[in-house]
């Protein structure tokens, strides 16, 4: 479908400070109402609504800048606008294989009275809820400028519920809390759980995607766009109204933002539904992007993997080659004067292995991490060059694993772990890149644990940003896909870089074996972290005991494995992982059939049934058959579905293979009772089906030839 | 001549806090005393004499960390070592072509029996002065470190005279003041002149190199030598009782170093004499740089240059192209639909000329300034992507005029202005040296103009000063020489990168034509700047009222004509530039003379005479012949120079040139008047010369054969 343009009104208006008539912008469906206006002292303010239900109450728009006036006040309105577009396009990979996106329009051009400084607003009203963003055209009038702060309100109407995790510059790594806005501050400071480097900025300070639901039914979700060059966004709430303010990422000097016209900021995003589905189906995130900007796309597909890594996370194995060492100098150190440790997990025998597991079923690439130099002092130490990301251990053959895995119809995936040292990374990129490139890699797992070197900048603050985008766009031009972990939420440049193929920027599966995860965690996951673009979530687990595979591991899973099937299809990824030991899925073959089976790449998806912090159930239709799955992941009570499998094609027959828990399963002793049953399914099968507490399910339905 | 070491003592010392009896060391000629001892705290502490008369008086050492126990006392000494060495080397270029390293050395290993962490003190005793370092072996006990501040004293033992500029961590671009040590508070306010980009720290910080004088006739300079990731060294005087303390540059944080074990920090240099012109032909810092780094060093050539500059910093042209643009997005915009301002200097027609008049004389390359995009918002914005390194204005044809160049037997020299954005000279870096390849130059000038990003960070920081060095080796691997500007002020790595052929690090020839220089400047600067390698002072200014070249500026030189000439050979650097421009030369061609005849790389030099702030007198013989070059430079009360020509061989007979101030030439007013003379010289020659207020000379002297 072409785009379509739609130029509706061009209004020049009152040039003065009183309240302007207020600009109204509603949705393609009519229930999303927008409206723009000057408040008396010529501040801009916007207001939303869902079916005349407030969702945004009035909320002023501005900057502080840094010794400069501050873009405030005393603003009028020079021009309006009013737009519609509507266009389908094709993602590279994705939930669907095409999007809709449709929206209204409101450009509203602002100039202020006393600076003459232009400053225009820009809103987009979709069904699912409206983004918008500032624009700053070129001006002589405004050209360089620092941001002391952003000053975007989000005013809620009421003190709804939320699922959130600390407002932080450097991890999202928290487990989710679940409360009124209003008990945010005494729920912090146990919130707050120790991370290897979090900064903390506020009492009142959570995260996007930010999701609440408001006392009469309404889902509302916050989140931002297309972050590019900007510092990440948190809010800070005024926990007295009920308002949230954008609160960005400082720089090392306390800085928010370095810009220069012409420029814009990012989308922020205000999600509304209510039904909880629609939130989850939205692709409002994706659609305020901008179109792919690689023209060959072609090298880009969806992964499926196992990884030389859970046995490090379980604590079985070590990522170091020895323990001889307190320091280690890469330029000097000589790991063959060295004891090796016998822990050493990315040796030749033991990738040999995974490849071999790989190949037999039928997984395209292996992880291994701890294949190169330095890891004996990677952590925690501020270390500037602390990889070099091309030196191998002495026991892993870089050349011929990888012509051993090539001949056996399988990749090795790179891992690049930088230690947030960034510049040592972006010095090391180029032949990074050009050695994956020698040795057949085409994706990498890059890291970013620790503090951020330079020091004094954050995760999320705009020279970080800036890093993280810098490293996808080197490594398009080298056919690499990116899977960044500890790197800045996604915000859906996914769309403009499709290799990008993975994130992790929250609590993944690692947690179940460093800490703790609540059982909650990931009927919540989807509508807030991957609202911005897919997770490496690492499911998979089915030694849910971890004494099983470590026996100095006392920790045990939040989840039943069955619920680890289901995560397959509820945390879409076009890059999933079985991130369990090979030894483990041999225990557990009729179980892993699913994982093998299920695909990571949709024609279709529909979102059967979704309450965050209790439960979601997707159905995906495979991008490349007509069989479909089910997925469901439910919260510590557990969950029964009463299911239609009425989105399967009338008239055709189906085989379904149910993997479900067992009647007596649950996370907390029974996590890996399950069964597996066979049954024939049509548009017009329901089903019940029972996710323990801990729970979940996942279904192959397999259309009959 | 091979090195020669000998292990002279070795002795387990008391290992008791109670001072332990002192470790002495002298220089090869016995002049020089170097003693060590423990206070009876366990602090390390040091005194240096010179002839028995106090240099630095009983100074105490070690260093503040952070989040550990301070390195400042309970310390033991668990070993000492005496050794001596002597061998002479081959410098790449440099003031002669063989060099003498001959010092006795003391190496004293300590144990703070608090924490039981090891710090050595290894002193190096030369016949003109005392380099010490610190060195943390490799140990459990101190692996990774934060240094809050190196505790290093220079107790002096008066009043001294100094000449100094103020301690500041981003620039070294000040004028000199000459006071008493106790006068530097009360002067420091009007010391700070306004810079670009500067911090000074405190109302007694200076810089090194620190040139002093001691009341009975004692020359002393304080400075570093290989400078190699670690923070620049300032001092910051007690001036209640004359001690000097080191004061390194932060980080963005505060910090002041981020080390791990095994480690040393740079040598901490105490030259002295009592006869100035030993200062100047001391090679102490030199000799305590590593040997050279480059196995092979066929590609680095001295270099003589004239450049498309002096008329942008006159005032008279522009490095950029257009004034249209407030800003400039390097990727999007079009210079071909803006309007050229006219006066964009680097243009196909202006550089031709330039080519054709360097070939005419003799130069070997041609710099040009502002040849590449970007130039219209360089300066002063705090902009991150800044310049591409890559890309031409639409006027310069980047191809068509090298390969003019060539076919004239010239290179052109490149210029990568960052503005202190070092990520993204970083980012390009690798393709802009491919480029200068692929189009056959061999040498950039580099600059730093502006405060640094990353943000926070300062020019001579540890994150600063280790992008210096990575752009030298990096050049190094294009076999590209770096002439680098407003970079951390050198330390001798010339000796082990000797690509290295050039830096500012000073106040240069172009404050003649933006500010003030004192006249007495370049009587210090061989003292104190040049000490650390070669600067691109870029002298010869022919026109010495600016007014003549841009009837817009206002400036005079504080220098005659006559003293530019002498220049070259006062100021030694393999790299010299013929700053004015060719319609000014061709006004003075028979001065110019001088400035295409004198070589850049030489065989011997002979300080004839030598009083800082006041004048120089400095012979040179060239490396490829047996003709000698004689430079004076004088401060604003002239010099009366009676010089023995004894330097020269005897029995030969040569054609002297001299250059000389005309009897009624003074830098106010009538600085063009300037006399050349020829006449027979021999090694028993004497030449009476008289060096005008602000004058100066210079001779050639030409083997006749």
């Amino acid at each position: 479908m072409k785009q379509l343009v739609i130029a509706l009104s061009m209004a020049a208006l009152p040039s003065i400070f009183a309240p302007v008539r207020a600009q109204e912008q509603t949705s393609p469906d009519g229930k999303v109402s927008l409206s723009f206006s000057l408040t008396k002292e010529g501040t801009p303010s916007y207001k939303v609504s869902y079916n005349n239900k407030p969702v945004i109450k009035e909320s002023t728009l501005g900057f502080l800048l840094k010794k400069s006036e501050p873009l405030t006040k005393q603003f009028k309105v020079i021009d309006a606008q009013k737009t519609t577009f509507k266009e389908t396009w094709k993602p590279v990979w994705g939930e669907e294989s095409q999007i809709l996106n449709h929206y209204n329009e409101l450009l509203v051009a602002l100039e202020q009275t006393s600076t003459h400084r232009k400053m225009n607003l820009r809103f987009r009203v979709y069904n699912e809820g409206v983004g918008f963003r500032y624009e700053f055209p070129q001006q002589k009038e405004l050209t360089y400028f620092v941001i002391e702060e952003e000053l975007s309100q989000f005013a809620m109407a009421g003190d709804h519920t939320a699922w959130w995790i600390p407002g932080d510059y450097d991890t999202q790594e928290y487990d989710y809390t679940q409360s009124k806005l209003s008990q945010i501050r005494s729920l912090m400071s146990q919130a707050v759980i120790k991370n290897v480097c979090q900064t903390p900025f506020s009492p009142t300070g959570v995260q996007t995607a930010l999701m609440m639901k408001t006392q009469d039914g309404l889902y509302i979700n916050l989140h931002e766009a297309a972050l590019v060059n900007y510092a990440c966004m948190h809010l800070d709430l005024d926990d007295k109204n009920l308002v949230f303010q954008s609160h960005l990422t400082p720089d090392a000097k306390g800085d928010k933002g370095h810009l220069y016209t012409p420029c814009h900021t990012p989308w922020r995003t205000i999600m509304v539904s209510d039904d909880a589905r629609n939130i989850l189906a939205s692709r409002l995130i994706l659609n305020l992007n901008e179109p792919c900007a690689l023209s060959d796309t072609s090298w880009i597909k969806p992964v499926k993997y196992i990884g030389v890594w859970w046995e490090m996370i379980s604590g079985k194995s070590s990522w170091a080659y020895t323990n001889d060492l307190p320091t280690v100098d890469l330029d000097k150190v000589d790991y063959t004067k060295t004891r090796p440790n016998g822990t050493h997990a990315a040796n030749n025998q033991k990738v040999r292995r995974y490849i071999d597991f790989a190949a037999q079923h039928g997984f395209d690439q292996v992880l291994v991490e701890g294949w190169n130099i330095g890891w004996e002092d990677w952590f925690d130490n501020s270390k500037d060059y602390v990889f070099d990301f091309m030196t191998p251990y002495p026991d892993f053959d870089l050349k011929g694993l990888n012509e051993y895995a090539h001949s056996k119809g399988v990749k090795l995936m790179m891992h690049h772990e930088t230690s947030a040292s960034l510049r040592n990374y972006e010095r090391h990129m180029e032949k990074a890149y050009q050695l994956m490139n020698d040795y057949g890699y085409n994706s990498v797992k890059s890291g970013y644990v620790g503090c951020i070197i330079p020091r004094g900048e954050y995760h999320y603050g705009q020279w970080a940003v800036n890093h993280y985008l810098y490293a996808i766009k080197e490594a398009a031009k080298h056919k690499i896909m990116v899977n960044a972990h500890e790197a800045v939420r996604p915000t859906g440049l996914c769309r403009t870089y499709p290799n990008l193929i993975g994130n992790e920027s929250a609590r993944g599966t690692e947690y179940e074996a460093l800490e703790t995860v609540k059982p909650f965690h990931t009927t919540i996951l989807p509508f807030t972290r991957l609202q911005g673009g897919p997770m490496d979530y690492t499911p998979g687990i089915v030694e849910t005991n971890l004494v099983n595979t470590n026996p100095e591991n006392h920790h045990t899973l939040s989840s039943t494995l069955a619920k680890q099937l289901g995560l397959y299809v509820t945390m879409y990824s076009p890059l999933q992982m079985a991130a369990d030991l090979p030894e483990n899925y041999e225990k557990f073959l009729d179980a892993f059939e699913f994982i093998k089976k299920v695909p990571v790449d949709w024609q279709k998806s529909v979102y059967l049934e979704a309450e965050p912090g209790q439960y979601i159930t997707i159905a995906r239709k495979d991008k490349h058959s007509n069989n479909w799955y089910v997925g469901n992941t439910s919260n510590e009570n557990g969950h029964t579905s009463v299911l239609s499998l009425d989105f399967l094609d009338k008239g055709k027959e189906y085989e379904a293979t149910i993997y479900a828990d067992a009647p007596d399963a649950n996370y907390q002793g029974n996590a890996q009772a399950y069964t597996i049953k066979k049954q024939k399914v049509n548009a017009k099968t329901k089903l019940t089906l029972k996710a323990a507490r801990g729970g979940g399910y996942a279904i192959e339905i397999v259309e009959k030839k």
